[in-house]
C-alpha cells in the first residue's frame, strides 16, 4: 500500500467551488492544506487516499470558497459608520466625514479601528483587502495581528490633512511605508494617489513612477461622481480615464475605484491597459454617486472586482452582499436577466480581485501551489434550503452570518463563525468607547 | 405606594423603536406585554414603575422595532428556491416554474413548504405577510402551527391549473377559504385575482364583489413588466392602473404588487385610491423587470410598503435587505441622496406595511393596544459597531441574522435566534426531501 503524504488538514464538504478557469463544482470535495499552502483539491475520496490529515475541518452541509477579495476600502473609517447618512454628499464630506477626520486620525484610532473592520471582514469570509488611508504601520501592524491579508496603499493628496502637510511629505510617508513592508507575506505595501481632483499630474506621474520602481500596486478612485468628470474636463480638456491614459498612469498594476462615469472609449481604453476596477455598487447607490456600466465592462473585457468602500458610505464591509446586490441590479439596468450571472460575480469576488492587486499567484482560488485562503459556509439554514445551485445559493442566498470558518494562508483565524484568537468582545467594546468620545464631541 | 400591574412580561432595550407617527427613539425603553397585546410602552424606569412582570426579555445592547410586515409573497415557492436562476424570464416560467407547480403542488407540498418559508421568516424578523398562492387551508394551517399571522389570497386565473379547473371553481374554492378563516385571529383571508392580463375584466369585478361583501382585501400583481402594460394597453385600450380604474376595482383594500411601469397619471390614481403599493425591489432586479418609480410614488402619497416575493425569484424572504437595497437604490436612480432615508424605510416596513393589509389597528407599529408583534435585535455585533443612528443601523447594517427575539402576539416564537417551538431541523430535512425528488425528476 502506498503511503500516505503527511498533510496539517483537510477542509471537507458537500461541494468545493475552487473558482479555476471553469465553473467547477467538486460535489464530496475536499482540499488538503499543508504549509499554509493547498497541498491539492478534489474529490473527497481521492485525496483521502493521497493524504493523511491530523484534522479535517468542514463536513456535510458545507461548502468551500476561496477567500474573497474587498478591492476598495477605506477599512479603519468603520468607526464612522452611521455617522451622517441620508445626506447630500458635499455635506457629508465637508461637516461630518473630513472633520471626523481632521480630530480624530491617530496611528492608536487607526489600529483600534483596523482591528474591527478585519474583524467584520473575516467573520464575512473577506480573506484580502485593499486599503487607501493613512498611518499605514499602524493598518499594516493591526491587520497582521488580525492574520489578514491586505494590499495597503498609503494616501497621497495635494494638500495638507491629518497625514501630512505637503505633497513631498506625502510621498517620504509612503515610500517610508513602502520599504518598511515590501516582501510581507501578508501585507502587499501599494501606492494610493487619492484621485484626479486631489492628485495633480505632476503627484500622479510621481506616484506611477514610484510604482513602477518598487513593481507595487496602484489604487485610486476614478470616475465616481459626474461632478468629478465635469471638473477634469474642465481642468485638464480629457475626461478622466483618458487623461490618465495621457500622462502615462494605466497599466495592469492599477486598481481604480468606482468608474461610475464612464464613456465607452474610456472603457475600452481600461480594458486595453488591464487595469482592474473595483465595482463599489452599494456606496455608489447610497451616496447617490450612481450605477456603473458593469455589463458594458464585463463585455469589454475590463477586469471588474468588487469593492465595499468605507463602511461610513455603505455601511458594512460585506462582499457577499455586494455581490448579490450588484449581480441583481445589473440584470434590471441592462434589462437582461441573464446579465452578471452567479458564476461571473463569484469569480469577480474571488480570483479576478486576487489578479486586479497582483495577487493572482497567491490567493482568488483553490488551487495547488496557491495560499490556503478558504471559507467554509454552513448550508444547514432554512434560507439556504433546498439546494439546486450552489453558485446561485452562494451569490443570491448565502448571508455573511452563513460563513462559518475561515482560513488565512492555512491558519484558521475564524472557527463557527466567532474569531478563533483574541477577544471579539474586546474589540467591540474599544469601539464602543471610540464611538462614544465622537459622538460626545459634538462636532464629530 | 401605589400597586404595579400584573403583566405577562416586558422587553427592554437599549432602543425601542415605536414606529409611532413621529420617529420617536425611546431610550432606554421597554413594552408591556399582557394578554398577547402591548400594555404600555416607555422609558424603562417608569414602565418598571407601573407594571410588575415576571419575565423581562431583551437587555442591554438590543434595540426592539415592531414586527416587519412582508406585503407581497408566494411563500411555499421557497421549495423553487434557485431552481432556475439567470435565465430569461420566459424560459424561467414556461420551462421551469411552470412545469414545476404543475407537477408538485398539493396540500402536503405547501404544507411543509409554508412551515420552511414561515421559519425563514420569522427569523428575519418578519411577523406578518401577505400571500398569494394555492390551497389556502394548507397554507394557513402551516402558517398558524408556526405561530405566524398572514394575509392569504387565494389565487384566481382564467385559466386553469393545478388547483381549478375553471374561473367558476377558482371562486368557489376562494368563496370556501373564505368562510373558513374569516375571523381567526392569526389569519385574514383575501382574495387574490392574479393579474389583469390573466384574469378579464368580469373576474376582476367579480373578485371586487367579494373583496366588498366579505369586507376582505384585494390582492393583485399590477405593472410588473413593460410587456405586461403593452398587453394590456393592446386589449383594453388603456395602462394598467387606468384600465383597473375604469372597471371600479381600486380602493384603499388593494394591495398591489410591483407597479414598476407607472406613468405620472397612474400614480396619481393610486394615491387618490389609498391603493397599497408593495414594492419589490430585489425581485424586480433579478428578473429584470425593471425599477420602480419609489420616491415619485411616496412624493405623490400612495403608500408604498417591502414585499419580497417568492424565494424562486430573489432568493430569500427577508424585508431587512429588500429595505436596505431599496433605501439606497432609490437615492441613485433619483440622484438625492437624502432619498428613501432610514426613517421611512422602517415605516414602509412596518406600519405602512400593516395599514396597506388592513391590519393597522392590530401591528405594524408598538402602540398601547396593539398587539406584541415584537423583534428584538441584537446589536452587539461588530458590523453594529459603533452606534450613531439607530435607524440608520436597522436600515443599513442590520442583517436578518442579528434577530434575536421574535414575539407574534405576545408569544415568543423565536429566541436567541432560533424557533422557540417545533424542530427546524425536522423542517430542513423535510425541505432536503422534496428538494431531492424536484431536483431528481429530471423536468422539475
Amino acid at each position: 500500500m502506498e503511503r500516505r503524504k503527511k498533510v496539517d488538514c483537510l477542509v471537507r464538504a458537500d461541494y468545493v467551488l475552487p473558482v479555476d478557469t471553469g465553473s467547477t463544482v467538486i460535489t464530496d470535495g475536499a482540499v488538503a492544506v499543508s504549509d499554509g499552502k493547498i497541498a491539492n483539491v478534489g474529490k473527497y475520496e481521492k485525496i483521502i487516499s493521497e493524504y493523511d490529515a491530523m484534522n479535517i475541518l468542514g463536513g456535510s452541509g458545507r461548502v468551500v470558497i476561496p477567500g474573497l477579495i474587498n478591492t476598495h476600502t477605506h477599512a479603519a473609517m468603520v468607526y464612522f459608520r452611521g455617522l451622517a447618512d441620508d445626506l447630500p454628499l458635499k455635506e457629508w464630506l465637508d461637516n461630518h466625514i473630513w472633520p471626523a477626520e481632521a480630530r480624530w486620525l491617530s496611528p492608536e484610532f487607526i489600529s483600534d479601528a483596523i482591528e474591527l473592520a478585519c474583524l467584520e471582514m473575516l467573520k464575512a469570509g473577506i480573506t484580502t483587502y485593499n486599503d487607501m488611508y493613512f498611518f499605514g504601520d499602524a493598518v499594516g501592524a493591526a491587520t497582521k495581528r488580525m492574520g489578514m491579508r491586505a494590499v495597503l496603499g498609503v494616501g497621497i493628496l495635494d494638500f495638507p490633512s491629518v497625514a501630512a502637510k505637503t505633497t513631498d511629505e506625502y510621498f517620504e510617508k509612503a515610500e517610508g511605508f513602502i520599504r518598511n513592508w515590501k516582501g510581507d507575506g501578508f501585507i502587499t505595501p501599494c501606492i494610493a494617489p487619492h484621485a484626479l481632483y486631489t492628485c495633480g499630474p505632476d503627484t500622479l506621474k510621481r506616484a506611477k513612477k514610484l510604482a513602477d520602481e518598487y513593481n507595487i500596486p496602484l489604487h485610486i478612485h476614478l470616475s465616481e461622481t459626474q461632478w468629478e468628470v465635469q471638473e477634469i474636463i474642465s481642468r485638464y480638456g480629457r475626461r478622466p480615464v483618458e487623461h490618465l491614459e495621457n500622462i502615462g498612469f494605466l497599466d495592469s498594476k492599477v486598481v481604480a475605484a468606482h468608474c461610475v462615469w464612464l464613456d465607452d472609449c474610456e472603457i475600452e481604453l481600461l480594458a486595453r491597459s488591464g487595469v482592474g476596477v473595483s465595482h463599489c455598487v452599494e456606496s455608489n447607490l447610497k451616496l447617490a454617486s450612481g450605477i456603473a456600466s458593469v455589463t458594458k465592462m464585463l463585455a469589454a473585457g475590463v477586469k471588474v472586482t468588487f469593492g465595499t468602500d468605507g463602511a461610513a458610505s455603505n455601511n458594512d464591509l460585506n462582499i457577499l452582499s455586494e455581490m448579490s446586490t450588484a449581480a441583481k441590479l445589473h440584470k434590471a439596468v441592462s434589462g437582461d436577466p441573464t446579465a452578471l450571472n452567479a458564476r461571473t460575480a463569484l469569480l469577480m469576488a474571488t480570483r479576478w480581485g486576487a489578479e486586479a492587486l497582483g495577487l493572482g499567484q497567491i490567493t482568488g482560488s483553490i488551487e495547488k501551489g496557491k495560499a490556503a485562503d478558504l471559507v467554509v459556509i454552513n448550508l444547514e439554514k432554512p434560507h439556504l434550503t433546498p439546494i439546486y445551485d450552489i453558485y446561485s445559493h452562494i451569490v443570491y442566498s448565502v448571508r455573511a452570518s452563513d460563513v462559518e470558518t475561515v482560513m488565512v494562508a492555512g491558519k484558521v483565524v475564524v472557527e463557527e463563525g466567532n474569531l478563533s484568537s483574541g477577544s471579539e468582545s474586546g474589540i467591540i467594546a474599544r469601539a464602543r468607547d471610540w464611538g462614544e468620545k465622537i459622538r460626545n464631541s459634538g462636532r464629530h
